[in-house]
């Protein structure tokens, strides 16, 4: 059960679930990564699985973030940072976080506002063909070079909004797995990483270290050439909290080099049929970003989108029948990439 | 990392605790499961291990529950059940709980206050035993009967305290184990099991369903007789939130028969030299009851016992070389049994 909870007067989300579901007397148990929390929970679901004490497993990613005003939202996801020092200290919330790196991409690599609007244009598109978009409006880069700015260079549009949401998927062990489904679609490996609690400490500011070594992790486990990433898998969901967000994933996945991921949504090569389609649900930015759902809902999107099940506009080609998820917690203090596949792992 | 959460204004205390232990990168997440979080800390690590996807973890468990004023950690203990109906509406915390229970108890099988009394005798003499309880003084029936009540009938020597503290284990693969220690100790099975919301839909309230689900799929795992279960373990950390909650997990956990429980107490059996020494650290009661650290602990009490390391006075003579930790989160809410050997789990 993932969930980041602190929203809702309930706490013990996962009996809840447990009770309403018939599953009371199954074990469970909450898992919390900040804005990681789905794919954590995915990785403990799958963890139980792979260890033989479970025959199948139900992770469910739940937030409801629309119960608590907005303020307390704003100063509960503060808090994911580094909280004694940059947020009680500084002030320092998300949309200021990602403020510091776009400032630092932009001026080290030349990229302009207009350029990170390209981003939001692309996931609203998306959106819009998502029935399960929480915004299904599209945007053109002048809307978003007007919106108003939250932390800049930042503007509305640049913003994952607050989302309600829930995402739930069943995890099963090979033998039982073939039994109850014809088309499984297989954990082929999971990356895990952290990062510094004090971004003071941090290496860079164009990229998350934590992505880059679990991804480099996922990339090993699922003997995969990391030189050559967007030749292997077919579609991405990225953790496009902010439009800045998505750029850095694109290098630090290794969909582009350092500097150059820019390139790709100039080019449009992150839509469907460019070199590697990324978050063609919408993303956080348009499809929403329920915390604890939201690693949870990438999962579906990958079983969807190799299932070849995706609303028409959004399905991309499946070539190599594998698909990759980016969730990241707080900037970079945790992050997790799963691979999935239509094949089985090897080993 | 089993951690609570709620108290402290920190969020991200996994990536805290891995920049300070030099562990940045790798990673990490918050599991909880109410008071039987520490538990499903350790689950979450073993799972990770067996599964072959970590060769070493680390489980932490740790609350600092003095940084909040009393009425609020009372209030946010109090959630840990059913929020909506039975907290919101009924103003139930949990001596209140637990009052329940000990009621219904005491007329069903004649038990007095005095009864429950002897349990905190136990677990506060051991606490003085253990340098790192944290109440070290041993108490009298007569000082627990003149104790001030909580919720009748249970007074403030039935009920555990507030506690701050941390405990931690390394769980390490078999080829990894048999490399860095001589004197290793085993987690032969876990059981997990939930109950329901509301305390309206249990079954009874002489015990908590929860736990008997947890401790017979525990003893399955381990092929353990359940019948002849304290012929097969040489010591129990049981969760003595409140003395009666300890009479019921004697016969949750098959120590005794239902109702026969208070027996064990009475006789003085669950001391060191008894048929089950029980709680022999100080318990929830004394040792303190720092709610994600909980169940931890219990693993690092169980692995001092098993490896002959108890401080003089609470060392269990070691015949079977078995260990079992109780661990429960709410009002049976959430359970874990866990079974600690020197033996190689077979299979």
């Amino acid at each position: 059960m993932g969930n980041a909870g602190g929203w809702s007067s309930e706490a013990l989300v996962p009996v809840v679930v447990n009770e309403y579901s018939g599953l009371t007397g199954k074990g469970a148990f909450r898992v919390e990564a900040a804005c990681a929390t789905g794919s954590a929970a995915v990785k403990a679901a799958a963890d139980a699985v792979a260890a033989g004490v479970a025959d199948i497993a139900l992770a469910v990613g739940v937030e409801k973030m629309n119960e608590s005003p907005t303020p307390i939202v704003v100063e509960f996801i503060g808090r994911a940072g580094n909280y004694f020092w940059e947020f009680e200290n500084f002030g320092l919330t998300f949309p200021g976080y990602y403020a510091l790196y776009a400032t630092y991409y932009m001026q080290k690599y030349g990229v302009k506002e207009e350029d990170l609007c390209e981003v939001a244009v692309k996931n609203h598109y998306y959106g819009s063909l998502n029935p399960k978009a929480q915004f299904q409006r599209r945007i053109t880069v002048e809307e978003c070079m007007k919106s108003r700015y939250i932390a800049w260079p930042l503007k509305l549009y640049d913003c994952s909004p607050i989302t309600d949401g829930a995402a739930a998927v069943i995890l099963a062990s090979e033998e039982l797995a073939t039994k109850i489904t014809d088309s499984p679609v297989w954990i082929e490996a999971i990356g895990v990483s952290t990062g510094t609690a004090n971004l003071s400490k941090r290496e860079d500011y164009d990229g998350l270290k934590a992505a880059r070594i679990a991804a480099q992790e996922a990339y090993k486990r699922a003997k995969l050439d990391p030189e050559n990433i967007v030749k292997q898998i077919d579609v991405a969901d990225v953790h496009d909290c902010f439009t800045i967000a998505e750029i850095m994933a694109y290098e630090d996945l290794g969909f582009a080099k350092r500097g150059e991921g820019v390139k790709l949504i100039r080019e449009k090569q992150t839509y469907v049929g460019g070199l590697i389609p990324v978050n063609v649900d919408g993303g956080l930015k348009a499809k929403g970003h329920p915390i604890g759902a939201t690693g949870v809902s990438m999962a579906v999107e990958m079983t969807k989108q190799l299932l070849g099940k995706a609303e028409s506009g959004r399905q991309v080609t499946v070539k190599n029948g594998r698909g990759l998820a980016h969730n990241v917690g707080g900037t970079g203090h945790y992050c997790y990439v799963t691979i999935y596949s239509l094949s089985k792992p090897k080993g």
